[in-house]
């Protein structure tokens, strides 16, 4: 079990270095459905479609939701490196996504800020959360995107 | 301002009977600008467009932040004329606008439905919200539109 949620998070890792590449913060995201087949794929283009609808989880549930026609994804998981915001954690509960795996934490923008929030969010939907999957890989890639930042500026 | 009000959220309504022609749940939603114009409209479509992503704001925020070619709404307002769901408010106040103005309330879906976290985002964002405009007029449209479904199931 472990061993396929590194594999699907290494999935969501390359693509967050694609991200990277293009100049965008460094995350990404896959969908897997009931068949653990990968249905959907994204990478943060915020900078590049100019709307925060650009995020990496938003662009891999449209892709799902296209394959499946459909805007139900009830047996599936979401993959992502960094931690939803709660934008994207809110659609996924929607979407009625069965589970997440994500790598990073993300403390200023993750739905984990509010802790009670979180709470009963999930218990209201109960979504299954298994964090810290390729943290280190996940945390170091945006880590490094934001010094380079710094010196270019 | 009052009137300004009203003829912006009337927008949203038009918009939320365009949803109902097309047996969608009636919500519409429209953006100004600075100066008062409209740069972006909605209306519901997520079993049209089979995705949550078809809610009434995603769709004019989509528009606004194409016409004005950026991601940043920072001195633009939302009228819609349901309450936003948390998905939407997110992305509302990651888009950086203004203020929201809002008809019906939504007990169930909207963000208010816990309390401290709505208050703490707020908080957080600094967004101003008017609610309740046409209230009586959004909610009759919803409660119709809800009616004619059971009628026909």
């Amino acid at each position: 079990m472990q061993d396929q949620h590194i594999f699907f998070m290494q999935k969501a890792i390359e693509l967050a270095r694609k991200a990277f590449a293009h100049d965008e913060v460094p995350v990404g995201a896959i969908i897997i459905d009931a068949n653990k087949k990968i249905i959907g794929t994204g990478y943060n283009q915020v900078e590049k479609k100019q709307s925060q609808l650009g995020h990496a989880e938003i662009i891999a549930i449209t892709k799902a939701t296209k394959k499946m026609n459909s805007w139900r994804l009830e047996r599936c998981w979401l993959y992502v490196s960094l931690e939803p915001c709660a934008m994207c954690i809110n659609l996924i509960l929607l979407s009625r996504i069965e589970g997440i795996v994500f790598g990073a934490s993300s403390p200023k923008f993750g739905y984990q800020l509010d802790k009670e929030g979180l709470i009963s969010l999930y218990r209201r939907n109960t979504i299954q959360v298994l964090q810290g999957v390729c943290q280190t890989e996940s945390a170091l890639l945006l880590k490094q995107f934001f010094q380079q930042k710094r010196v270019k500026e």
